[in-house]
């Protein structure tokens, strides 16, 4: 198995911060609002294990009990997020040491070192307790493991376990030195012990991730992190398997999305992918709907939103209150783009904590007479009623859009010719131009499989590792299509340029090679030439040489005014873009409009709407829609859905929608 | 005794920094601007201990015996506010280690830990070697212990004598991890040595004082590190009075004010209270005034203006020059509020140090024709005149603002909904509508009696201890009036939130509950109407529930439109006020007009006018008026003074006055 | 000899980064460029030292012997700025303490400690080796001695040598605790290694080099630092000059300028001057004209530009493209001011490090149809044609400006009215009084022979030490010009103000003495009234009183209005100006125009003209003159050199110059 058995609706509980007669109801009142799950136990392990190998699960067992008596279905947490205080003082070494070079000490969470064997002694034995305690108890569906994963670590442990890393990648140390060009400023090592973590007091500067002088090693120190803490879930899934082979396994996925992890190589390793989700007031919609898209491509599967709120969250600069409505509309968008399960952080408002202005299902008033309260449990309504329908329904898409972990990375760390390098938003350029025609995409991988896709959209593809320009190339040649934009094909897998002319082994299936490329400054004017239309040109611009391309656009500025900005390829059965600068918007849908028209790529509407449409096709066929409308305007609903059903209501499409209306429309 | 016996005129004297055989000059030339008073031995004592235990007095012998000679009040500092530098190089436990986690050598000033027990040890040797030596010398009117106490160390002796102090005030760790919600992230502890000090390194961060994990233990440790320095005062003050019970011992307060100290605490330890205020150039004057209001509040007594600038401090960002009349109305705005002495730093010039640019009566140019000098001996000229008359007069005030440190360090640790929260900015929208309508207030903590004042104002009383509300019911009830706003009554005084509803157990008395709060982004109209006018809400929006109180106001936007923002509430026999919104300052005076017409509180003057204007009272009970024109431009006195007579120069009051004009009007 | 034998094109080139059987195209290419020169062996220590005394030199062997027989000029520099990773395992304290406190380990460069006894010893032995199997080599015409010096150490050994510096600068602690005027703060000394180096731990705070509380002992840190990588230099010289007496020895200046090194204590100690120059996008071409002049200052001699780019530099927040010709132009502007070689860095882009998007004579394309070779290619032949006439040629000024370091140091440190305190911008303000109006300047120092100008400028000297004054005043009395500015004559060398009235010493030579100074806040309309027109002032205002000079414009603003804000002085043959302000730049015109009419110094050109003009005289006396475009638009050559010709193109001068365009004109 590895899908849910009923679509959840729930989220995190943590009974044993209140008094134990508070529990049951509690949960009466989470049944009120159809709630039918909750995830438990993510911070118990000080409760749990109160000195060392001496452990209490009184109060768990109470808490699984009462869950199970009450039908929930339980997402049971391992606990080892949070280390107690007792460890750090014992064994000091499981905190880390952070990129300024200091050894932490007990506080926060989130903090153990991935290389610490103490830790990994103790979370292990923490993990076989609980599993072997609770894995027969058939309510558990899900096991969670640990807590949003993520985090650096600059100790000794890990200095060290990373020279194994680098001998077992490497083999020796001439093929390091040369891998990663380490005859530049004197940086030739001789023994592996001569290798040092790149921190402040070594080879980095600035923030972290983003200034380095070997960007090499610090893209194989961040590879090793991402690994050495992948291990640690690999290690507590191991103990879980062992025991419960069909509960799924998973771990929470955060962040926007978080880049210190390489959730492509986690995805492998989690039975059923799950996310927090926390829009900021201020965020798009269309970098929402990408996040989930990324999470739901990553397995290709339906994906948990394991967390996400009720009402506002505490630890964003400004949480405004969701306006009435708006609070559904935010998590169905996750459901119309993939999600099996709609689950709160938190379902109980603790009084204390850096989290306590957190909302919650219940909050500090207790009350259930508000209007989130009221606003939850019509939500949880809608999804007791279609649930079932919506549960383990797919998603298919046309156009695949590349992330990749390798290139975020690498891309942050360019230290060259503007400072306005961000990869998420260079990413959300392209992706917004799907969105906003209604056109479904998957956030694919480098290793996906592109032969699926009509067209593959790789935005600042800037580290092509070995095997990658031939797989595009054949791609291509085969009939697909495939974009590309500036600071593509410059680097291998070890940042080291390649030679010839940018974009390197992109150059023959573009058609094309960049000699030099500008830097815009910020409120420059440079403008693209467009069907005579003029789109400003920011970031970057790069100067094409057209070697079997046709230009689509010029540059209409500069001394380069008249040499091409954008070009066009056919090459073999299919074609490919080159788009040499940062367009703006318009610009960019101007060549969206053209290439889309020419690969022929269908909106999931005819009909020109500001409403978000997606569709989820179950397994016996049957097409949902989902229609939102992610505004605070009333907008109408396109004609050709005027016939569905609402599945939420069981009548027929509200024709105008209102502000954060969603309708699940399927046809009569 | 706890009064000067006379009003001092004077300031910080470094003789030490200058040859011997210039003294005898600059006595002459203190007394040619009428100055009586110096405060000397601030920073001496790597002059008076050369090695430990080897104590050289001859200097200073000269210097009291100088100032003594020319019959000047002497304010002797006891020189512990800077360590010698042996005493870091023999015992480097007395430097601080900082939030960083780094232990600081020698250097800079101000920094000595406080739970060092040797510079425990040394201190009070010094001190009782000062005393013992000049107890009996009748110039010596005041003891100026230490100098600007501040700064927090998260060394090891601090967290070991924490964790005394934490075992003193819990008594048992089942007290303290419920006090601390220590279930939330699994920080339940079960050893006392278990408990780091929450800098950096453990559960802080940002800058300090502003995030933290478990805002309780932070919250403590503020409370520790501020009783911690209070310890240091007292153990210098029972050394003085052993000697000397006469003399009045004080230590300079600081800052706007210092969030560190909790003055109302240390406040019963002085026997008056003296302030160290340098306004910068763009601080409006009403904080200056606030500030003052707030230091004679804290023994409701007169106090000391122990530091301030004849011209331009050296360390603000910019100091522009004070324009003719400035310095003067500066110094008598801090007398007009209830200062019984004006002190300058510095009487002379240093010619190094990092403070060498900050101003003094005799300046570089050791010239006595400057605009200074001559602007110095003016005022002294006026204090010299009116100084008996005004020595030991009372200010009375039927306003109480409650300004306490526990919520202010409470407050600006709230982890939620908006970033822009300032505690000193919310007090002061407050006090402001009393400043400019001349009605005088004292700034008062929560333990003082309410019932002396008409009305009590608390802004943003986040925090209420054990007992505060029902102070508050009773108050109200006897007949008082009591004015809360937004973001109060939300937690107990380990910052765990009262259930049931905010303002939690203000409720009642409030007649109100709040379901929920909106953030306001900076720049978003929201707006309030009252009487039919519109005024901006800023900050946060509470979405009231009005339960026995009454609209004033109602909120004309968003989906909370016509809701109430604002409510009066009939109490017993007096009345409460809710605002539940940070109102610009035209909505918040429509609501004070209202209020203080309800409660019946006079202006010291009926005429609308931008002077300042504050009343002290005589033993005798004479009514001095303090008419301070505090602004480049002339302006009108109000007619009711046209009759009085200027104190300052035995004439009839000015009708015009001039830019920078103070007069002290007495009926005739 | 202290010339080089030919005028240099070439630059940076690490063949050790690239196959062995790419170098013999490598050179090709850069002849068919018109190169005649490389640097090399800038960071190859871990190359040529692979374990402590294992030397390997058979690549740089080969590499000398390829460019030796392509008669290639050799700059061969000693490889000690970057350490192999091994010194750092075995030797941690040649790695460097920082500001912070935190010591480094591997990675970076330029970051040994000057003070490491360790470091010191394998410098030298491996420069021994270096330089005793080179130096026989005829093309080697330099040696480029370590790279790029700079950055301070706080470490222990540090520390202990400062100690030792001290003792001998100041004989005694009695001597010390004077001139530091110790006994503020407590701050008196009474053991040398009571004095603690003054990073964050200890006195200074703030950015490094802007805040300190003992400035006078931040300052000494300062000499002391720049003096010890002196030291390293020498060090190196000295093992140079033994067995090469004939190559020049030089290591490479950089910055705007550095502020870290006394460059005017270290060009004695240079053969020749050679200067790094990076001018970013938006650098006013004044501030580059500026850095030339005063590298050629420095020895008043022609310099080496060892490097510059070709065309894009990695490191600067924004790098936009070269435009066509502005790369001669930026290079030849540095001729025009004094260079006898135009040097890149680097001639063959690096595939890795952080340094890769650096360009370069061979790019990552590796073609030679590029426009950037194309230009290098135009730009050598100009140089092959004109570099016999150019070398050698001397510039003639009448104008000295003063740039002095320890005033850069003292004056950046002052703790004191305003926050906007800027050495060089001050610096520049007055240079580009003289570069608009095409009058040659030197940039020189305190010690430099005033006699030799007509008119010294001197704009914010601060610090005045020991005899400076008295050598103003008599150079003024002999007939000298001589402008003082605001914030001048305040310190002496230990930065202890002088008594008696600003400024100081200067106020005789001046005629004035400034009472106050007023803080501009940016933003505030303050005007100096000259000719009847109103001229912004900015920064500071001082408020002047004349003693015998006269006003030669009043403020027109404030309190101050109508009082004196620019003065003129006759003092005995000679004439002095004090500007105490800082004017807006037609203001500064307005006096300048005046002045530079009473001294009578004359422009190279009596046309309105804004091209840049330069004059260079070979030793033969003929004159050149450097006509610079440094702007994107077409302009009129001045008349005067109508009949000159152009010996870059042996033809007659263009009389419209194209955007960038620059001739070399002389007489016909």
């Amino acid at each position: 198995m590895t899908q849910l058995s009923r679509f959840l609706y729930g989220g995190d509980y943590n009974p044993e911060q209140w008094p134990e007669d508070t529990w049951a109801n509690d949960i009466q009142v989470f049944k009120q609002a159809h709630l039918n799950s909750a995830t438990i136990n993510v911070f118990s392990w000080a409760l749990l294990e109160q000195r060392e190998g001496e452990y209490d699960f009184s109060k768990l067992d109470k808490i699984v009990k009462e869950l199970s008596d009450a039908n929930f279905d339980i997402v049971l947490a391992t606990a080892t997020a949070a280390m107690p205080a007792w460890m750090f003082k014992k064994y000091p070494d499981v905190a880390r040491v952070d990129y300024q070079g200091r050894r932490h000490v007990f506080g926060q969470r989130h903090n153990f070192c991935s290389n610490s064997k103490n830790y990994q002694v103790l979370a292990s034995k923490l993990v076989k307790k609980i599993v072997s305690r609770y894995y027969k108890n058939p309510h558990i569906k899900v096991w969670h493991v640990n807590n949003e994963y993520g985090g650096n670590c600059y100790c000794d442990n890990c200095q060290n376990t990373f020279r194994d890393w680098l001998k077992y990648k490497y083999k020796n140390l001439e093929t390091l030195n040369k891998a990663w060009n380490m005859n530049v400023w004197s940086h030739r090592i001789y023994d592996w012990d001569e290798i040092v973590v790149p921190n402040e007091l070594g080879d980095a500067w600035g923030a972290e991730g983003t200034e380095t002088i070997v960007s090499a090693l610090s893209l194989d120190y961040l590879r090793f992190q991402s690994e050495s803490l992948l291990k640690l879930f690999k290690m507590e899934k191991a103990i879980i398997k062992k025991y419960d082979p069909v509960a799924l396994v998973t771990t929470n996925f955060h962040a926007l999305p978080n880049k210190l992890l390489d959730y492509q190589k986690w995805a492998k390793e989690q039975d059923i992918i799950s996310y927090d989700s926390y829009p900021s007031y201020n965020m798009p919609t269309y970098q929402s709907a990408f996040l989930y898209d990324l999470m739901r491509s990553l397995k290709h599967q339906p994906f948990m939103l394991m967390e996400s709120t009720p009402a506002q969250v505490n630890w964003q600069p400004y949480s405004p209150l969701k306006r009435p409505g708006q609070m559904a509309a935010t998590e169905l968008q996750a459901v119309a783009h993939g999600a099996d399960t709609v689950q709160f952080f938190q379902l109980k408002q603790a009084i204390g904590g850096s989290e306590k202005f957190h909302s919650a299902v219940i909050s500090h008033s207790q009350r259930t007479d508000t209007r989130v309260f009221k606003e939850v449990t019509e939500l949880g309504e809608k999804l007791e009623k279609t649930g079932s329908t919506i549960l383990g329904s797919k998603t298919k898409t046309k156009v695949g859009i590349v992330f990749d972990w390798n290139n975020f990375w690498s891309y942050e760390y360019i230290d060259g010719i503007t400072q306005d390098l961000d990869y998420v938003e260079s990413i959300l350029d392209y992706y917004k131009q799907f969105y906003k025609r209604n056109i479904p995409t998957d956030i694919i991988s480098v290793d996906d499989d592109f032969s699926q896709y009509d067209l593959v959209v790789a935005p600042v593809l800037y580290m092509i590792k070995s095997g990658l320009a031939e797989k595009i190339d054949q791609y291509v040649k085969r009939g697909g299509n495939f974009v590309a934009s500036y600071l593509s094909g410059i680097v291998n897998e070890n940042d080291s340029v390649y030679l010839g002319g940018y974009p390197g082994p992109l150059k023959d299936v573009l058609g094309i090679w960049v000699e030099e490329s500008d830097a815009v400054i910020p409120g420059q004017k440079i403008t693209v030439s467009l069907d005579s239309n003029n789109y400003q040109a920011n970031l970057i611009c790069d100067l094409l040489h057209l070697e079997g391309a046709h230009a689509l656009g010029n540059y209409n500025s500069e001394f380069y005014k008249e040499t091409p900005a954008v070009s066009e390829n056919k090459w073999g059965k299919g074609t490919s873009w080159y788009i040499g600068t940062q367009l703006d918007e318009a610009g960019l849908s101007k060549i969206f409009d053209h290439l889309i028209s020419i690969v022929n790529i269908k909106s999931l509407t005819e009909t020109k709407t500001d409403l978000e449409i997606t569709k989820r096709v179950t397994k016996s066929g049957k097409e949902l829609y989902f229609v939102l409308n992610m505004s605070n305007d009333t907008k109408d609903l396109p004609s050709e859905f005027d016939a569905y059903k609402n599945l939420f209501t069981d009548k027929s499409a509200n024709k105008k929608m209102k502000a954060w209306e969603v309708q699940l429309l399927s046809k009569l």
